[in-house]
């Protein structure tokens, strides 16, 4: 059933011994909104914690709690979660159980047996600031923090275009409660390590185009990660990389795998990424979407040029070389 | 003499056939809030005109008007230009000229006859704005993409500490007025040019640590301009990117001239850059300064490091080398 921001709010209020559930691989979005109830809850003395079937980057470490307590939860309440396989596989045994699901997913699954999904707001975290401040609860120091995490890292601080008037006056709102967002911005954008300096300069050498430029491919090795010590976790947003050149209306990263390649699409208006990755048997977003693609990187480059074909209007050996 | 928002409003009703100057190297603070008090001046009925002593890059084209009239100016305002130097070679008979300054640069000179400075601004655009709706002025849609140009590329995106709650308000009541954010953002933060691609690559293998890793810098040559065809325009933003690596304080960029290097300066809250840049006689903001050093790369790297050595607490030959 999908319920409104009193009703969550009231049902918040109402329950106790609370588990939060944050998605898997977890992001600033799902920890940022889930950390915020957290410290909100805490505030109405209810115990209360949050789980995640994966590690939480040390990156997040200033608004965690230093110990959360353990209890039998009596109220499951998922956070930014848009579907149950993403609940990870430590979790998965929860998916029935799941009384309220707070989201902005436009693809929630609705698994939750209470919905509150808006996906015209920019972050989860949106939602969350009008549900706290629903129950009447102060909007604290490390609460401003969860919260403009979660907006900020949705939004790729402000830039994407889910950004909306009401997004930019939260922000102020949370910035006047206390959140550090110069120290935030400059930790989750500003801040890259060596490895991945050093393995962003050897990725930007792989770069190629094709379709007369309005494809732009770059390959991530097994060899580069060993070389510069790389971090999966620490090569965010390089796939967005090739899709600045201007006139690039598709970028592919080929991300080398035991025994084929991880594909990351990222397009522009022109192109539904979505649906290219889905004939590849894929998914994801409509600007951002996957696939997997066994076999070797030259068979992995034919098959995305064939499914690319009839997208772009370029002949694929058009164009073609590095840049 | 330093004026207020009102009196600088009414020194612009009062004013007739009034010529706004952005200064050289022009970016889009200067640009977006000088063309946005000309559409709101326009709308007051008035001859206006914006000067520049540089070319105005073709990527602002979107708040540009089709042509301005050519009048002899009674009434001179420069806006975002804190220095007399700042109006160029073809502006400079100007200096001692202007009758109004709009600025947001602490180190204004007060070369003006009236001075509106407030260096708690994140961009001059948000002083324009004041002094818009002080006039009573609509913010048309031209208005709002010409002030959310300029405070979205003065805070890179809602990104720097010089953001305020009050920055964000603004970009919201802009976003309300017709602001094309997502478009505007997407063309100053995500579109690179196949120059900018090649040189960004170039330049980054110029990158060398000191100081303990506190420090990081990079060359733009002459040679790597010529090799890529990149001009000057196209490296926005470049500065900015040794000072990503975790654990730099400071980074220094030097662009080669004819017969010396003009050094941009970014740092943390660790160290003033106008204060080091100052002593180099330059200056600018906090956390981004500059300077010019005459005389070859080494000599200039030594300048900076005998500046920077009482800044960094490591000695400047501590973990030097490349990255």
């Amino acid at each position: 059933m999908d319920i409104t921001i009193a009703e969550a709010a009231r049902q918040l209020q109402e329950a106790q011994d609370i588990l939060l559930i944050a998605h898997k691989s977890p992001d600033g979005d799902t920890l940022g909104s889930s950390f915020a109830l957290y410290w909100a809850l805490c505030g109405l003395q209810k115990r209360v914690r949050v789980e995640c079937s994966d590690p939480i980057p040390n990156k997040y470490s200033y608004f965690l709690p230093k110990e959360m307590p353990r209890f039998e939860p009596r109220f499951y309440a998922a956070v930014d979660l848009a579907d149950v396989q993403l609940l990870g596989g430590r979790l998965e045994p929860l998916a029935g159980s799941v009384h309220l699901c707070i989201d902005h997913h436009v693809t929630n699954t609705r698994y939750a047996a209470c919905t509150l999904v808006d996906p015209y707001q920019a972050a989860t975290a949106q939602l969350i600031y009008r549900v706290i401040r629903e129950m009447g609860c102060k909007v604290t120091p490390a609460i401003a923090d969860c919260l403009f995490t979660g907006i900020s890292t949705d939004t790729g601080c402000f830039r994407y275009p889910n950004v909306t008037p009401e997004t930019m006056r939260i922000a102020a709102d949370l910035m006047e409660a206390g959140a550090q967002a110069a120290y935030i911005n400059r930790l989750m954008f500003e801040t890259r390590s060596r490895a991945r300096v050093r393995a962003e300069r050897l990725i930007l050498d792989t770069l190629t185009e094709s379709f007369g430029g309005r494809c732009a491919e770059i390959v991530v090795s097994k060899a580069m990660m060993a070389e510069t010590g790389v971090r999966e976790d620490e090569l965010d947003g390089i796939s967005a990389l090739p899709r600045r050149i201007e006139g690039v209306w598709v970028s592919v990263t080929y991300h080398e795998r035991e025994n084929g390649y991880k594909i990351s699409m990222r397009t522009g208006d022109e192109v539904d990424a979505c649906t290219v990755c889905a004939a590849l048997g894929g998914g994801g977003h409509k600007r951002a979407a996957g696939c997997f693609i066994s076999g070797s990187l030259g068979e992995a480059r034919e098959r995305i040029r064939c499914a690319l074909e009839s997208f772009l209007p370029v002949p694929p050996n058009h164009g073609e070389g590095t840049v």
